[in-house]
């Protein structure tokens, strides 16, 4: 079992509601890295500038992911600063600076190229191409993409397609990509241009009473999901349920702090603890026989 | 067993993009009874005017509705004409017209006040109270609500409260009711104001890829849910889960069509197909010991 994801390692600003950051660690291959690695062996592929603080993301290392494709070039490392407000469902992006990103090309290691799960996490779908092209034997390809690739690279977007297993997205990216309002019908059309599977990210799915910063929430339930499928080694239905809950717990986590505070000291004793609770919540026996009054 | 609806007997004018109607049977009292009564007996009470046609609810008298506490009084009747877009989600309202509900007081029969589940179909708080005032023995009341009232009426609605069981709104009425944007700590709030219980509306639950006009989903859901706790004759937790997907069941095949065109024919077979699948759709195993890593 291995997992490889190519995303950003960055340095999020942030405000909510409930407080502020400035300069903490993010990145979807952050996220997605630090929920995984509590179920499986993960690889990062990404880049970062001389400017990170590489002891960050030691609790990574202790963990036994892979970091040799996390590249340190010259040059600034990736930012983003965001506002939510009270619904805390969409971000309002204040700046993102691209930096060392603007020039990056994924280059898998050894370890990397044999992965058997692959997440392309949310770049331009031509570097998530590079990934793929390089990647020996991945049996199952998950991607995220977000309104601003399906807009200026949907070429290369719709090439990359027939290549993905799962397409991990929101509604409203699934709407843009394929013109349909309807989230049934949207998810076929996607079908329909390639993608086997669609997962439609909706928040939040676990509920909580404190819900602190949603940054990094789909690349944690992409964590979640994808890290269970490659421990249990499988893609069955049954697997693909259990994922989706371990997708929503591990994200449940994630928006409970700023930043990666909570994935960073969290306990697979907990994971579970709260996988438990989500099930005993949405389950629910079949209707009595005795329902029948004779009609 | 024995469930009453108070609530609008309307002809509502609705325009979607999938068509439009006029003046066709709607009312929340209606939808409730047309699901309601698919699973229990039920008693409803309300108003129609002169120009109303009694023959469309000639359906619900063949299920065995007891439409005897349904006054007809001088005037018109309740009239209702709003739009949807292609999100569906949030109606415009484009005309109210009370009409005979100006002056409606309800007045309880003799099997109406025996009932022993009520629901207070999104009505003046005040009238919600006149109906409790003349009930002899509910078991069990739940009462909808909406802005207007919550803004107009808060006192009224605030001394209802207490003699609630089950609040069931949607987020946005349950945030402006209480002044917590969590839901969570909404829902608590709103039982520190002395409902017992609070159901929250999230549409859509079942996936659906045809929605045509979800005029009435929230009071089928009310339909569905309190029609299953009647015919079990329960509030048990068990059967609150079930009571829960039971409304979502029966909102689903409401909002496939206009009107109460789909409820008018459909029959318990489908609905336990549908809950059936419902079922399936939701269901997940426990994980396995074997997920542990030996951390």
């Amino acid at each position: 079992m291995s997992l490889l994801v190519v995303g950003s390692v960055a340095l999020d600003s942030v405000e909510t509601p409930f407080g502020k950051r400035e300069d903490v660690l993010g990145g979807s291959g952050t996220y997605f890295a630090a929920a995984a690695s509590l179920l499986t062996s993960v690889s990062v592929v990404g880049v970062v500038g001389e400017d990170f603080p590489l002891e960050d993301l030691e609790f990574l290392r202790r963990r036994g992911v892979d970091l040799d494709g996390l590249e340190r070039a010259r040059g600034k490392t990736f930012r983003w600063r965001g506002r939510y407000g009270f619904d805390l469902n969409a971000a309002q992006t204040l700046d993102t600076q691209l930096n060392v990103f603007e020039h990056f090309s994924p280059n898998l290691g050894g370890r990397a190229r044999k992965a058997e799960r692959i997440f392309l996490g949310n770049i331009d779908p031509e570097l998530q191409m590079r990934v793929l092209d390089q990647a020996e034997r991945p049996r199952l390809v998950c991607a995220d993409t977000m309104n601003y690739w399906i807009a200026s690279r949907r070429a290369q977007l719709l090439s990359l397609l027939p290549r993905v297993d799962v397409l991990m997205v929101n509604d409203s990216e699934l709407r843009q990509l394929t013109g349909e309002s309807n989230v049934m019908k949207a998810a076929h059309a996607a079908q329909g241009m390639g993608a086997k599977a669609v997962v439609i990210k909706r928040a939040p799915a676990f509920p909580l009473t404190d819900v602190v910063d949603p940054t990094g929430a789909g690349d944690s339930f992409a964590g979640g999901f994808l890290g269970l499928l490659d421990r249990l080694d499988s893609a069955e239905p049954a697997a693909l349920r259990q994922a989706t809950v371990m997708g929503s717990t591990l994200a449940s986590f994630t928006v409970e702090s700023f930043s990666l505070e909570r994935l960073r000291d969290l306990e697979l004793a907990e994971i579970k603890g709260r996988f438990d609770a989500f099930r005993h919540l949405v389950q629910f026996e079949a209707l009595p026989d005795r329902l029948d009054r004779g009609s």
